[in-house]
């Protein structure tokens, strides 16, 4: 028998969801006592019934909306580095069959089995992202079982992030295991070659969900003239110019993620067709509205204009504005692509607020294809309704 | 001016839907007179608002709950063989940029511009529906301006299913231009090659709208034992041999179908890689579970078991029975794909009950993907909530 402390469900809490797999418990389904709350942050407990039947290993966070996240349905399960290199080796099968190269989201967090966590992989280098304090305390565990599983011989924590914030969790970046690479990592995806600055954060690093996305654009890019609004590293216009683009016309804010766009470019002997735009998106795109620009295709990729309720209303009044900017720089019969990270925008209310913008930027439109994120960020079904990755493909009128 | 009948939307029906793209009219949103009533199915007219503004060019059927579909957002078009052709060179100029072989879905109804008009493409030959009256009539002017447009040297019309029979239209089969094949035609898919029998209506047709999950399986099924259950003509499973798998095994009810699949087997020299069950699915998944059989790739695809409200209960239910039979079926760590094709069944209620089965099946799951038609296929924004077909990428257990 363990000797893990027990937290209870309330009489009317349903153990059903769990028994299906729900992976997460709420602070108001569980009694809380002085004892449930003197559970230090991270730690593991075994999750009963109120019948006192043992549901699941859980790990508790006392200061967290979601104090309990299922571990393993097996309440008698020992979470260590054998039982982490388990969970690694089942989430690596997934990927290989799936991908070519080494480069991939390796762990996403609940649905792969490991909640909060979140680990990237380039190649013999991992990130990852401990956004649970049980991650966060076994970090050392986690990073050997990585290294042991995967082969990797660097592994860094990139302790950033909205997530780690509400389990109550500091910032830091740290290098666990190896060396830190000096150089941006080169990766290869979709035929094109991104950089990936590993210790810059969220701000430089590679977002590998869009890449279905990416790659559906491929398919419209040949010869086209293409413009990549919000590009951070290039994610979009590189694909772009791997695909045969005659052109690509990168714009963000930061100058780093601009850099690591040319580089990109460079590695693909691809930068006499690149051009880069340090601006504010809103502005850089009535600009060339002013000039009478257009283009065969335009991507819109911005950053989350709704990360949360209080500011989805906000956010979908940003998202119609870029689609009625972007809407005018689009060729005749060009396409349109309108991204949404924004987990409170759901698919529906993204695509009435981007097909109005489009109207009223003047054009009419088909919805051609709604992509998503990549199948190396599965869900778990109970959790699917928080697909946060959309992408709206339109054509426009003629 | 014109001298076509004029409908006019009753004072309280809102013309800005039809001003923003919205392509239907519904009966009870028009003033419905004598005259209207008298309107010859399938004929045109001007739509104008409650104020006598002209709102859109529009195709009448007095017979249909969708008593107006908006042929032209320009109210003085005239309807002829260059306004088709021109509709026509618009849809071709997309398929022509998204596929390397002239074999798609050409035009989708509505979203191409083209109200109930469905055309699809097989090389040298086309299928239309016209399952709008106006498309009846104008069948040979279709088929004339197809040919000029596309190239087809035979053009057949399928007028069979559902959508007619709302529109009052008859069921008949009819070659329109050229020669009706005497073989069934060989079509290139994603690498594997199907049989279609162009005269067999929708029975032993071909459905374009899966290629893009029968891609996405195609990663799943190197090397993989591979069971397709409702194979129709062998989508899925010929998919797979294509990508490299051991051994697809297909089950349907219809030995026609069957013995298309066969022949396209045959035609990719893998015929010894296919085998093929007639059968009831739910008998022979039932049968297969007793033998203790698994897969590495399990794919159900049936008919539309919810293809009308009425029905989306019992339809829902089939479902969750197919995601039951079907789960004990996948080998550890091997890949369900359950699919829909149901107008009713939406995709959180589809998903919803694929999920509670699984789990009655015994399995938990990742949800690695979600699927949906080619872009051949799009959809107006405005109606993008019809989006029928659902493709559930489910990783089962290990």
């Amino acid at each position: 028998m363990t000797d893990l402390p027990i937290i209870r469900l309330r009489p009317k809490s349903k153990p059903q969801a769990i028994r299906h797999g729900f992976p997460w418990v709420f602070a108001d389904e569980v009694v809380t006592d002085r004892r449930t709350r003197a559970i230090e942050p991270g730690s593991f407990a075994i999750l009963e019934d109120a019948e006192r039947k043992p549901l699941a290993l859980v790990t508790v966070n006392p200061n967290s909306k979601i104090i309990g996240r299922v571990m393993d349905a097996d309440a008698e399960a020992r979470i260590d580095g054998a039982w982490i290199a388990g969970r690694l080796s089942r989430a690596l099968a997934m990927r290989e069959r799936l991908y070519d190269a080494p480069f991939y989201r390796l762990v996403h967090a609940e649905a792969d089995g490991l909640p909060g966590l979140v680990i990237d992989r380039f190649g013999d280098a991992a990130v990852m992202q401990p956004n649970a304090a049980w991650a966060d305390r076994m970090a050392g565990e986690i990073a050997t079982a990585l290294a042991e599983v995967t082969g990797v011989k660097t592994v860094i924590l990139n302790g950033q992030g909205r997530a780690r914030g509400l389990e109550g969790l500091d910032e830091r970046m740290e290098v666990l295991l190896g060396q830190a690479p000096e150089a941006p990592v080169e990766v290869p995806m979709n035929g094109a070659i991104y950089l990936a600055d590993l210790m810059g954060g969220q701000k430089t690093g590679l977002f590998y969900d869009q890449r279905p996305n990416h790659a559906f654009t491929q398919g419209l890019t040949k010869g086209a003239r293409v413009l990549d609004v919000f590009s951070h590293v290039g994610g979009f216009g590189l694909a772009a110019l791997a695909a045969g683009a005659e052109h690509a016309t990168c714009i963000d804010g930061s100058a780093p993620a601009l850099g690591l766009a040319e580089g990109g470019a460079k590695a693909m002997a691809a930068e006499t067709r690149l051009s880069i735009t340090q601006s504010d998106a809103f502005k850089a795109m009535e600009a060339l509205a002013e000039e009478g620009a257009q283009f065969d295709v335009v991507v819109c990729d911005p950053p989350a204009f709704a990360p949360s309720k209080p500011a989805l209303e906000a956010g979908l009044r940003a998202y119609e504005r870029v689609a009625k900017l972007a809407a005018p720089l689009v060729a005749p019969g060009g396409y349109l692509v309108l991204c949404s990270c924004s987990h409170a925008a759901d698919l529906t209310a993204f695509r009435n607020v981007s097909a109005r913008g489009i109207g009223r930027g003047g054009r009419r439109s088909q919805l051609i294809h709604t992509g998503q994120a990549g199948p190396d960020h599965p869900t778990l079904p109970q959790l699917a309704e928080t697909g946060y990755l959309k992408a709206l493909f339109f054509r426009l009128d003629g």
